[in-house]
């Protein structure tokens, strides 16, 4: 069976609607014909269900074109396309997100639960399709993060990486809430290089509110720089010698001394996480800002840190590769990875977590 | 008991050096006396077995320092303490590498092993201790790789986080050889946006040397670009319709468009490690520049990839939280981390991975 491709669409009969459309959930049917995306004719051309696209764009001589001349050409992405057949091989039927065909076009594809398709109306997963080497905004991010909220259905990122393998992740919104509030009474630090030094802390500083380490058990509280800025500007720490100053202007300067601008994004997400009653603490070892933890009653009795954090500027670009290596590290260690990105007007919290459709 | 600080060693007399450096491994003994390097003298502070520092520097009244004042004056740094009192805590004699005072300075710290002292000889690591926002230069790690060959002991980073926690890495210079030998027969591919398609892929393409990913199973082999410039440059694989241009360059082209000038670091890379008999394969999924198969006979018989490769320019510098995060990654999927620096001169490798002292 042949199909013509316009430049747009590559149109087909009453039979391939039949076949195609109405049996397989390929295409968009048109008074009783069948409109496919280019890349559903390449799959269909692969499976060998199509035997050629007649190539019918103006000024062009008509030529058949095969699987191999049609994949190679402008018309189709591989990307897409290796896609298209991941999701096909795992038993999910799938529309290309072209206006009017279906309900919002948003994203590449619009993925109908299993043994459902187009007719049904049930969505879900909202993928956009990329490749390995592409950049992936923030942006890009959040409107997948919108997707469930708005229009039903995941929002999915798919990467096709040089081997032609799609991975897959889950993109949302999280609600960072917790129930950490303790009172702390005041207390007095000395700064040193690039920590503060509480040398008579009071219990609840460390014990129950978890801020700093010990030095040794019952010794003096170490806080980092991030968490003395926090407390100074709450005005719960003075430091030692400020000569009349603000103790969080003294902080925050040496903050920026050892971490340049960083060190302000990063204790403006700290201060949202404390504000939500979740407490961060360093995430090196995990190669992330912070950890955190949303439920501390006492230190004694503390669970794993639930999230990593990282801290981001507004209008951040990812690659995918950095993705891959964030989200692979939180599975691996159980925990749900999270992007805060700092925007003039607030806080922006994004999850991305691995999905397997 | 009290010591005097001269603005370089801490001085204590014959009991002290009974007591600090004849039975637990503290400074250098100097005419019967005892020198102590500052962060030395800081941990007896801590410990007690001080009284007091004396600060006899030229134009200084002569003041008292206890653990807390010289903890926080300029006379120590608080890196330096915590990873001493860590290694301490651990069971370990060390000492600065001050000159003089070890056979080889190297790094900041010469680690005995457990039970032994300054008095032995024997060297377990040689330590470089940096604080979680330090900057790493791929030449500090070279140094570190280094070590063990030039002057015994492991070549040993340690990273103090901003909760004063010291994480260790072992930095070595991996030998890198497999025994992947393949002949293939001459290939003809399409390129395509960002692969090379090859429809009628002898069985040793895929199979036996393990080049691209099979479209499906017997079908078209799919090769990255990287793969198709490498074997375009070896003279195997031609592309259709090439014009009569050099297909190597036609691919590294394209390359160059999608990546950027890091296509060519990360071509080198992979020849390099081909050269070598190893298979390099995308490192995606891990956030790597390449997984690696030492031995591949066929891929029917394909055992896990061994080593996880990331290309790095000359010059590059790392920051400790990426290096956790690599080599944290690499240790969770049981692979060796390695970076490799292309330099001008040739292809340096160096792995690092998580040590418990």
């Amino acid at each position: 069976m042949d199909a013509t491709y316009d430049g747009d669409v590559v149109r087909a009969g009453r039979s391939a609607r039949e076949q195609f459309h109405d049996a397989r959930g390929y295409g968009r049917p048109v008074d009783g014909d069948v409109h496919l995306a280019p890349v559903e004719a390449a799959h269909l051309l692969f499976r060998g269900d199509l035997d050629a696209v007649v190539d019918a764009r103006p000024g062009t001589a008509g030529e058949r074109l095969g699987f191999r001349a049609f994949l190679t050409s402008a018309a189709v992405s591989e990307v897409a396309f290796f896609l298209y057949k991941d999701l096909r091989d795992r038993g999910f039927y799938l529309s290309p997100a072209r206006d009017g065909w279906v309900d919002e076009v948003s994203g590449d594809f619009v993925v109908y639960p299993r043994g459902r398709g187009p007719w049904n109306g049930a969505v879900a997963y909202r993928v956009r399709a990329v490749g390995e080497r592409a950049a992936v905004t923030a942006d890009d991010l959040a409107t997948l993060a919108a997707v469930d909220a708005d229009e039903g259905g995941a929002g999915v990122l798919a990467v096709v990486d040089e081997e032609s393998e799609p991975t897959y992740f889950a993109v949302e919104s999280p609600t960072m809430t917790g129930s950490t509030h303790h009172d702390i009474p005041e207390i007095a630090g000395d700064l040193a290089a690039d920590r503060v030094l509480v040398w008579d802390p009071p219990a609840p500083l460390h014990e129950r509110a978890f801020y700093g380490q010990r030095l040794d058990e019952g010794d003096a509280v170490q806080l980092s720089l991030v968490e003395a800025a926090y407390l100074a500007g709450q005005g719960t720490l003075s430091i030692a010698g400020d000569g009349g100053r603000n103790p969080a202007e003294i902080i925050g300067e040496r903050g920026r001394e050892v971490e340049g601008e960083r060190f302000d994004r990063r204790l403006r997400i700290y201060a949202a996480l404390r504000a939500a009653g979740i407490v961060p603490k360093t995430g090196y070892k995990f190669g992330a800002d912070f950890r955190t933890y949303a439920d501390v009653e006492s230190v004694a009795d503390l669970g794993h840190s639930e999230r990593l954090v990282r801290v981001l500027p507004s209008g951040h670009t990812f690659t995918p590769r950095d993705l891959a290596l964030d989200v692979r590290l939180a599975h691996g260690v159980r925990k749900e990875m999270v992007f805060a990105l700092a925007h003039d007007e607030g806080v922006e919290w994004l999850s991305v977590g691995r999905l397997t459709p």
